[in-house]
């Protein structure tokens, strides 16, 4: 195992009582160093120079793998959704030491695009070395500026994160997720498919983020209450619909890495599909629940669980009276669009397995097994 | 909830304790049946006349989404394997709860592939519609002739399961990966992109699987015993890589389902990438290990978690004593192409489930909160 040693300086955890927990408060400022010079001055559009991928080249990309690990894979799932929704590009998400071992079906119209916070994920790098062995086109988006992946790649995005110390990834996902929204916008911007008034919209909620990943991070001492309460239960379930189902892999990961507790997430309408036979009232549930025009099919899959006497939690918007009524505790996010959701949603659910670990005495930052950057396969 | 009201005669569990066991074993003759008349007598090439998919049409088809629920989903994702390898058509497995929510990119030269046993299951049902609504083309995998998704598809290829009463389903599962092969052949077969003596080394080895499969039966003994100790773990994972993950996917959802444990299915690569922490001697690991050329790798990952004491169950080929070395019980399946393996691997599993739910004093014909078609959303 390969351990990449930090500037001592910025290791400090700066107060926190762990690197994870204050990684995790870093966030507005990894997405504000992650934005930064990347939106016209007028908030009209993407700039993203650096990239070096010419008009003629966007054009021509008729298919994207994105491939990753993890919590990058799972970054990746919500980049899917960006990039076909926003430039109309299909797109495969792939688990890279899958990924690296089928005989996938790429033409030179295909970008592999791959995501590693360390830049030398094993599979992950290994995948790229194949499709640049077999004449593709690879870009890389990565946290680290001289890694592996950011040197062989043909096109990089760093993600500007800063030096991520807890083994369990936080604010790598969220900047992975702000640099996925801003390659789809760019793809959008050339091909045409993103109306300018459109594209000004979701950049101007971009810039927003920032000062609203604060609000969320402000319920912290609210969380760590029902952190504390879920900790004695040895499994839980995570739910949600479309993006919400995206972001709710994500909070299974984090809490089952740190807290060693069965997570398990699950789009709320594949439950009744046989999922829902291990609901019982031992089993909380945490729903998410943003996606206005998925809100009715979520809710009725919510009272499905509560029917099984399942603890349910919800996420949701401020302002979502309503939602009180079907579960048993809510947790309000400031709304932005629901297409940014899980930029929002993410931060709650890291603290939530952050303070289940803390509760349950786990070493936060080094989780039991784990090593932060898997560099062997 | 619709009941579909069978045959009383074809409903008797014919001396078997429960439906779910009856249908396990009668897998043989589902096969044989789902085979029959769809291979020319030389078993030289597929006739699927049936299907009434021209040539032009096959030709025209460049991109298939595959969109079912549960098990359906989990044969999906073999369907899609068989499929790229053998007509190198690109295809998309979704989850019909999410895909039919969504906006996904279909052009004129998409072809939606549904998969219900029942042909009524609500969600699959939504996606078929909207799909023809925009005048897609639509073709139906399903074991009920009449069903709706029979009825209202383009184009139908039905599986010769037979009746399928217990909840937990198997026989139609494993007609349907027989199905798929069987459509992914003779894609293959008029694309071109499978040579003529492969073809028939493939047809071959789907003719002999109804033998294998009983004697893969001939097991249940040992496999009871197994199960009876594991069914007393809260727990347990399911590992595997490439076709092998596909089936694990199925042989977790089979176990949760009717032994009410928390089963989840890895690819083994990701285990590193969190869920590792979770591996302590209190967990069961299933490991498959039928994919050849994957062998090496999986074998290293099955060392990470026996060196974090877990106990491991191989679902190995006869003749594989090397594995032994590495896990703690192995069960072996007759060989038959790597290619087909989850067709002999799921018996084992269902089986595996099946005598752990029994351990464990549940109603095994069904399971509690589940319906037998989820004909609601």
């Amino acid at each position: 195992i390969f351990n990449v040693t930090w500037d001592a300086v910025a290791a400090e955890k700066g107060g926190y009582e762990h690197f994870m927990l204050k990684e995790i408060h870093e966030q507005p400022k990894a997405v504000r160093d992650t934005l930064s010079g990347r939106i016209a001055e007028d908030g009209s559009a993407v700039t993203l120079g650096e990239l070096d991928l010419s008009e003629e080249v966007v054009q021509s990309i008729d298919r994207i793998h994105i491939v990753a690990c993890g919590t990058s894979y799972h970054a990746g799932l919500v980049g899917k959704v960006a990039i076909e929704t926003l430039a109309r590009i299909p797109v495969d998400v792939e688990i890279a030491s899958e990924y690296r071992y089928r005989n996938p079906i790429v033409t030179d119209r295909t970008l592999i695009l791959v995501i590693s916070q360390s830049g030398e994920t094993a599979d992950t790098l290994a995948a790229l070395r194949n499709a640049k062995m077999a004449g593709n086109r690879v870009m890389a988006i990565t946290n680290v500026v001289g890694s592996s992946a950011a040197r062989e790649a043909d096109h990089v995005l760093v993600t500007w994160a800063g030096p991520e110390i807890s083994v369990a990834s936080t604010k790598a996902y969220t900047t992975q997720l702000i640099a996925l929204y801003l390659f789809a916008t760019y793809l959008g911007q050339i091909k045409g498919t993103l109306a300018s008034d459109e594209r000004a919209k979701l950049l101007n909620a971009l810039l927003d983020l920032p000062l609203k990943i604060d609000e969320v991070l402000k319920t912290a001492p609210a969380i760590e209450t029902i952190a504390r309460d879920f900790s004695s239960w040895d499994d839980a379930f995570f739910l949600g619909r479309g993006l919400d189902f995206a972001v709710a892999l994500e909070g299974a990961l984090k809490y089952k890495e740190i807290s060693y507790i069965h997570a398990e997430a699950y789009p709320a309408g594949e439950l009744k599909h046989g999922t829902l036979a291990l609901i019982t009232e031992d089993v909380p549930v945490i729903a998410l629940v943003t996606q206005d025009e998925l809100y009715e099919k979520t809710v009725s899959n919510i009272k499905e669980v509560k029917a099984r006497d399942a603890h349910v939690l919800a996420l949701a918007w401020v302002g979502d009276e309503e939602i009180g009524k079907s579960v048993d505790r809510v947790l309000y996010v400031p709304r932005t669009l629901p297409f940014l959701a899980p930029v929002l949603l993410v931060a709650p659910l890291q603290l939530l397995a952050y303070y289940a670990s803390v509760a349950r005495g786990n070493d936060v930052d080094k989780p039991r097994n784990l090593a932060k950057s898997v560099t062997v396969e």
